[in-house]
């Protein structure tokens, strides 16, 4: 079958690897119907060192199961599913507390001899926890929409849940990336009233505002929080979502927070450190969120999305096939295109 | 009057000083019955430049009103009275939060024309917000317990909050200074069911076990984070409360917190940065807590200290007259005493 692999920084390949099968009873077998590229498989493909072994990429997708092993009772062959961009066994206490990232028996797409998403099919791991089906056919209009529940969505919301987006709350969003405007979307579904979300390329925040966003701020660093401050009455906003994963960003982040308020953070951090510290003290600002455990979120969003209350599929503004999944890294790289959607 | 002055690193001195007095009508007299010295005045004492200024030192006291302003309406002359650590008005948005040491119209002892608690006197400003009268005469022997209000109480309570602890939660402190005993009298207050706390100093740790921790680790860094880890059946706790303020206590505290839980750190930050913020995003684990707003739980711990039912004082192991201060703040630097009192 053919999957992506990345050998090292720009060089992304698609190319024939064995053809995904069932090997535990708790297996499932799914053939991809849609997948896509990640904001986060792009630092990966800015950094990694170029090395002999290809490294299988890709974690948010939907398909129809193929075959199943022994003991998955949850899912069938042809059941259209959905997979979280971490596979849990949803049994353990992580996954009853919601914390699927943190599972006992879960692990990620793409490592060891797990398939990655960005290619024809999986064999998915722990299927009675990951997959969800779906009560759509395998090319409802819905599907974009439906994909992000697998991760970018599932993110956002994560950051505003985070950062305790309630009604009435004046909410900043950091970064115009699609986790941001997930996040847009997320804090106006939790009933915020303000939300400004801080990012210069037009194209993606004038989405922005058709999701929700009631203030754009263009400007960055000192400059950045000095307008958001006076957007905000001097005080900042109670909760931030942290959408980029920078120092730079998350400093402003913080900078922009209200004493007591937080920090809900889903950007992959690219630093070891959080900048600020002295600053959090002093306001009490906290730092919440990480990893979103998307799985947990399935069943609250999914309604939405079927009913067509949100829209996140928005984010998703080019399709390709799988032989151009190289283009597409680039044009996402190259910030030509906001998430690029494959039909593999 | 006399009052404590710091004047570089290890020069703290006792000097006459202008006497206090109303210059606000806001303002109340407050002839100082007991003060102490906090672990935080110990940061300048290790580190102040040299200079020509004295800074005037102290923020913790218990007081009798002599005289207020003609807008004072909560004390009168002749109360015994709890000052916070810092003054705040009382009436605000975020002193209504509970946030008072955000309070627009709040600020700190010993900064400008504001007296120091170390001292004979202090003019309070915003005296109705801040002062709490206590029903009890000046040298009742509760005393010392009612003097950790006005911080190290309030700011292990804090740290408890921030936390997240609750009715059988699992807690690390990490610190056994006396705002890490106070966590640990927090902690258990509030209903944790192991109580691990992080230190080498037996006289405190037997004391922290006298208080309610259940466990001592004594080891550091990696080999004290293995031992935390051992403790707490290879998870760590849902709950650290960081009492000391380094990049290396704060690493540790996030190290042994649990996937999903949160460190209330309360520990004054001695770095612009908070370490493993990778690490943070992995687990999910939320850093939480700063300055504490004690003035906001003086009302729910009072009761508790007037019962007998916590006794917090028990962090004072040496009382001190106040031309003795330089020789006090000598003996915490030198970990001779944890925590000193002044009786002026």
């Amino acid at each position: 079958m053919r999957a992506t692999l990345l050998y090292g920084a720009g060089d992304v390949r698609v190319e024939d690897v064995p053809d995904a099968s069932i090997s535990l009873p708790t297996d499932a077998l799914v053939r991809v119907t849609r997948s896509c590229i990640c904001g986060s498989d792009l630092w990966p493909y800015k950094s990694k060192p170029a090395g002999a072994d290809g490294q299988r990429m890709g974690h948010e997708f939907i398909g129809v199961v193929e075959n199943v092993g022994a003991e998955v009772t949850t899912v069938k062959p042809g059941d259209v599913v959905l997979a979280p961009f971490v596979y849990s066994d949803g049994r353990c206490d992580f996954c009853a507390e919601g914390l699927h990232t943190s599972c006992r028996n879960g692990g990620f797409w793409g490592v060891g001899d797990v398939d990655g998403g960005q290619g024809e099919a999986v064999r998915v791991p722990q299927a009675d926890g990951t997959l969800v089906v779906l009560p759509v056919g395998e090319d409802d209009a819905l599907m974009p929409s439906l994909l992000t529940l697998s991760d970018v969505m599932g993110t956002g919301h994560h950051a505003a849940v985070a950062a305790g987006v309630r009604p009435g709350s004046t909410v900043v969003v950091v970064g115009d990336g699609a986790v941001g405007l997930c996040g847009v979307i997320a804090a106006k579904r939790l009933g915020a009233e303000q939300i400004v979300i801080m990012g210069r390329h037009e194209v993606r925040t004038s989405l922005a505002r058709e999701l929700g966003a009631t203030d754009v701020v263009a400007e960055r660093g000192r400059a950045g929080t000095a307008k958001v401050l006076e957007l905000t009455g001097g005080d900042g906003a109670h909760a931030v979502l942290e959408c980029v994963g920078m120092a730079d960003s998350l400093q402003t982040a913080i900078r922009v927070t209200r004493a007591g308020g937080t920090v809900g953070r889903v950007g992959v951090p690219q630093s070891g450190d959080i900048p600020a510290s002295q600053l959090m003290f002093a306001k009490n600002v906290s730092v919440a969120g990480g990893m979103a455990p998307v799985r947990a979120y399935v069943e609250e969003l999914l309604p939405d999305v079927l009913s067509g209350a949100i829209q996140p599929g928005r984010v998703f503004d080019r399709t390709i096939g799988i032989e151009d999944v190289p283009a597409g890294y680039a044009a996402m790289d190259g910030r030509e295109a906001i998430k690029v959607l494959i039909e593999p």
